[in-house]
């Protein structure tokens, strides 16, 4: 049976959603105040899931110092005390929901990953409001 | 893949366990003090999730204010402040155990959200005691 | 200069806000929900601290095991699992708030702890109200 | 002896941290990433803390749902979902700190509130991070 | 369809990451400050959910106060307070590592519980280092 | 009206309670299982806390990107996955109980914060037993 193992780091970000294609009256419509132009703003925990056999020599599925640094590298460095929508490469044309910036964040990290485990990104918004990419 | 979506909300509601059918003496001894006559209480914490794929418009699986709003208007507003065996219409031959209460907060969603979404209720009944449905 | 050593307990039980010396129109104008005849119910958190000096020999202000054990004597066993107005003795003409709750806490443990020790309560109703007997 | 009864809320912002009379460079050199000019953000916790004496009748110290509803009409309404920096008339010629934004929620409540009740506010703008005016 | 429960205990414990075949300066290579030959330790807090279909009679698809008991019998009073290298017999030539931990525990707990419930563990080594056993 | 601002850090460290001058009997009888010659450990939390005035120019009391880097060189750096016995010269004649732990941090720190700011050390040894210095 395999074991999954899990690091959770954070970010603090702003951002707005929005759809480009849309006007502020339907953006306003759809994302009530998520959509205020000013941009407001979050705590994101990020938790960072990886499932797999551990090693006979370690007792490690992986070291989690070592994820920690990739998440650090990857994604923190990158997302940490930015603005999504202005400062990142991502959200030009995608709507930073929590569902898209999970899925953008799984995509980095997926590349950084052996393929030989499975990747689950969880990101908390709030403490009441969070995703998990891919659902269990 | 697909990506879940979960919405937290809570409710204090007093309950006692009980098998009508059993005698007092038999309800203590498998129940013990939760089968207080008088009854007892506690700060359920209710997390609703849904699995779907994000739509390409908003990027939401689903708008987690609606889905906030819907767990409000039919759960917590009959289930919060209230005794669950006297109070409500669903506890009168069931037992509100952790599990019966996600069954029944799962039935009653169930009809209110689109089938295409996946449904799980997590009940905590107390920080140390909680219950999901499906199990994963 | 003196140290604060605190130790936390919780219980789960069942309440109702009423004053018996008015009518159940002006109980529910009072105390709305919290006003339910059939009662509701909290997870109660239960934070004891007591200031003094540590002792030379062990190091301790206070044993937070005998702590433990006390609260769990004189607390935690007469209300954990009870209907505060029905069950205890306490609230037959005091409205069980929890501004109420921790003054009939700290006057029970106040005879069991030391008189060298100042001795506080911080009683959470919820995770978002709570109370401090004394003030700080 | 007085109590001390707490309210718990929150609001998402977006902020930057700037002294207008300095070049970017300087800002930049003070505040770091936190500088950044196109903001960052947070889910603020916050914790309005009211003393005084227990009303004989309620048992209340303070309706903490009518704390509440003033928090959320005079604070959470003007500062969930906003830019602190530009979409409140606080911020033009503060720097919005997690110290300066609690002695501005403070001064809008202290109006609010009889002042026969001491208030206190206790601001989280990180788990790790948080601010209490006064001082206790 | 089924329903997971799950009950949450803890212990606090020293270990040291180490592997008895390798050189001292290998183990601190690869485990770092966590090879620490005098130990360090955390509080560990265990998950333990069975899942099951809810008997008729009780609602129950376990009790969890067994549960609760059957853990900290066969596992609380064996590691709590201990150093899981020296004073225990599970880790004499097996890593001590948060996967192995569980996989320990797992293989007790197997023991004890009904093969009719499926039995999963989740244990926190730290706030942000965890892992689950079987992976979901 | 002064301000309160606080860092959390965290570490986690082995240790054991222990009186050298008296029988291993004696250390049993009085710290029981806490006094586990093999030592136990702990995740440790801890809460630093300066007060003083804002800045008028940054808006800070302290930066406490400062204190954090302060915490973590003169602090985390020699406690950390360390046996707080036998690992650090200050618990050689001292016990190391939370008291003693939050006393010698404060010594520490005492020495490297300006005078002008009251310092005070709340420190976490399990989420149930924590202790505060000086006391409010």
């Amino acid at each position: 049976m395999k074991i999954a193992v899990t690091r959770k780091e954070h970010f603090n970000a702003a951002h707005r959603l929005h759809n480009a294609s849309w006007s502020e009256e339907e953006n306003e419509r759809v994302f009530g105040k998520c959509s205020n132009p000013n941009f407001h703003g979050h705590n994101y925990e990020l938790l960072v899931t990886l499932v797999g056999e551990p090693d006979r020599n370690t007792g490690y599925v992986y070291d989690l110092k070592v994820l920690s640094d990739t998440i650090k590298e990857k994604i923190i460095r990158q997302f940490d005390h930015k603005n999504l929508n202005l400062d990142t490469p991502f959200f030009k044309d995608l709507n930073p929901t929590a569902e898209n910036i999970a899925v953008v964040i799984w995509n980095i990290l997926r590349k950084e990953i052996d393929l030989r485990f499975d990747l689950k990104i969880k990101l908390y918004e709030t403490e009441r409001n969070f995703v998990e990419y891919p659902a269990a």
